[in-house]
């Protein structure tokens, strides 16, 4: 693990969010951009090397929408950068770790990511994220 | 805000949860430190230019024991380290957050904090964190 990445806080109103979280970081976004295969969109903001990734549910049955009906607004998940993102499962795995994906899927802003399954990691939702080089 | 100084992790038991994290960390932590005006016992894990701080509470009414019986264990709050503590608190303030301490306290890993009520930040509890040079 080699920083935090980002740390994901779950919306009910990206363009609400937008205006709040502007003005806690006093920045404002740089960019945008919909995971159709999670049913989110999200916004980014960057603090130093890290950042802040605003999510908002795009369709009912999203991890997004039933984490905000169970638990309320605040944040979602902490992910991790590391560099060969298949090893780092493969450590985990091996650790007793369960992984809720068992090939690296592709994320937001251009990263492969995985996600350990909080049950076993002290009810916190932890992702993996690796550059993806691939793709630009 | 400059990075993310640190995460806090709310758990039940800090020597198990040390092991846990050392696992899923890749490494082991680097200090344990009690606050006692806080009712907290603290360990510290290095992720790069980043922390995690795990938090076991001292007492029955401390905030982490009331979070833990509300919320079960899991992520408490994100700390932005800050340059200057006093300038961000009243830029805060200005922009309508509502601090939960209105002079800077002392904090574990010998920083100064202050912190932001969630109810006016989207449901996150934040920490700003100052290095204290005053201090050793």
């Amino acid at each position: 693990m080699d920083k935090i990445e980002h740390i994901g806080i779950a919306v009910k109103n990206l363009e609400a969010s937008n205006k709040l979280y502007e003005k806690l970081l006093g920045k404002p976004h740089y960019k945008i951009e919909e995971v159709l295969s999670e049913g989110v969109k999200t916004s980014f903001f960057e603090v130093g090397p890290n950042k802040i990734e605003l999510l908002e549910a795009t369709k009912a049955d999203s991890p997004i929408a039933k984490f905000i009906e169970k638990k309320g607004e605040g944040i979602h998940h902490i992910a991790f950068a590391v560099e060969n993102i298949e090893k780092e499962m493969a450590r985990l795995e091996k650790e007793g770790f369960v992984l809720l994906n068992k090939i690296p899927k592709q994320g937001a802003d251009n990263k492969l990511v995985a996600f350990v399954h909080p049950k076993t990691a002290g009810g916190v939702l932890v992702e993996l994220c690796q550059e993806n080089n691939n793709k630009v």
